[in-house]
């Protein structure tokens, strides 16, 4: 008989994984969002932190990219990796809560110089630009945003032979039910 | 000089060899929508279909998923591919068509019996299961639904040193502008 606490556990491992191995398929989630004017928005980004019992993961931003704006209109996203080998979808929803300025410091203070470039693009990104090339990386702690995912909702499908999926929330303590695949 | 159609062309390479070939990395895209409720959802679907003279791609799914269920409230969509070879992020915004029944027999007949399955599960996808496995999978042509997406925009991402990106609409005849990454 098994159990849905299985399969949680085995995600976390994968989502842990992506935090310390940028080749682990967790090291990039795909961040969906909700646009200001309410249309589906869906990008790549790097997972920076998992913490398995506060049930929370942290994300990394410029602070003038679309998807921080759409997350101050609507403070939720749903997060999405697929682990190949294993055969395992891990679906998340997540309040986000946008944290900048003296309250990431320390953080920022531990971005490595060369990836700090990825903070502050001028013009800032999605900007029309002439040419390709045509924008300036200065690396701007004030662009610097970190998105702090309280998840609320994990949905796993793992695609053995038969499938199983199971569906786990936060107001029940992450126990876990399986559901229909 | 680069221009952006190369990288659209490059785009619709992939997407192309996703319908394909089961092993291509746009195989897989992730649709976010935006269910009933407001909140951003994102799974994994198969790419069934890619049309670069129309602009359209087409997925299959059951009809009774909540999914569906979000189209059928905002018919919109957006579609994720990461393409890690040619470190390409391909993002899509679509309008979407729900196409059920006599509309879409001449494509069921077409899906493999072994691949009937995938439409029709009892309970219907999501529902709560006492164990892993209660559940039946008839395939029932009366659940088969097409996902026809008339792709709205596309935003590419090419993580070269430096990085390229571009964004082009429908409307504008997908004629592309170079964007800040």
């Amino acid at each position: 008989m098994s159990d849905p606490g299985d399969l949680l556990a085995q995600a976390w491992q994968h989502l842990a994984r992506g935090v310390a191995d940028r080749r682990a398929p967790a090291r990039h989630p795909v961040l969906a969002t909700v646009s200001p004017d309410g249309l589906p928005e869906a990008r790549m980004v790097v997972l920076r932190a998992a913490s398995e019992s506060a049930g929370t993961l942290e994300i990394h931003s410029d602070s003038e990219t679309p998807k921080v704006a759409a997350l101050h209109a609507r403070p939720v996203a749903a997060l999405h990796v697929w682990v190949p080998k294993a055969r395992l979808q891990i679906r998340m929803s997540a309040e986000v809560e946008i944290l900048t300025g003296a309250q990431v410091m320390a953080q920022w203070e531990k971005v490595p110089c060369a990836a700090r470039v990825s903070y502050g693009t001028e013009p800032a990104p999605g900007k029309p630009i002439a040419q390709a090339h045509d924008y300036a990386q200065p690396g701007d702690p004030a662009r610097f945003a970190v998105l702090h995912c309280i998840l609320s909702r994990m949905d796993l499908l793992q695609l053995d032979t038969p499938h199983r999926r199971a569906v786990y929330c936060r107001q029940d303590l992450w126990q876990g039910t399986w559901v229909a695949p």
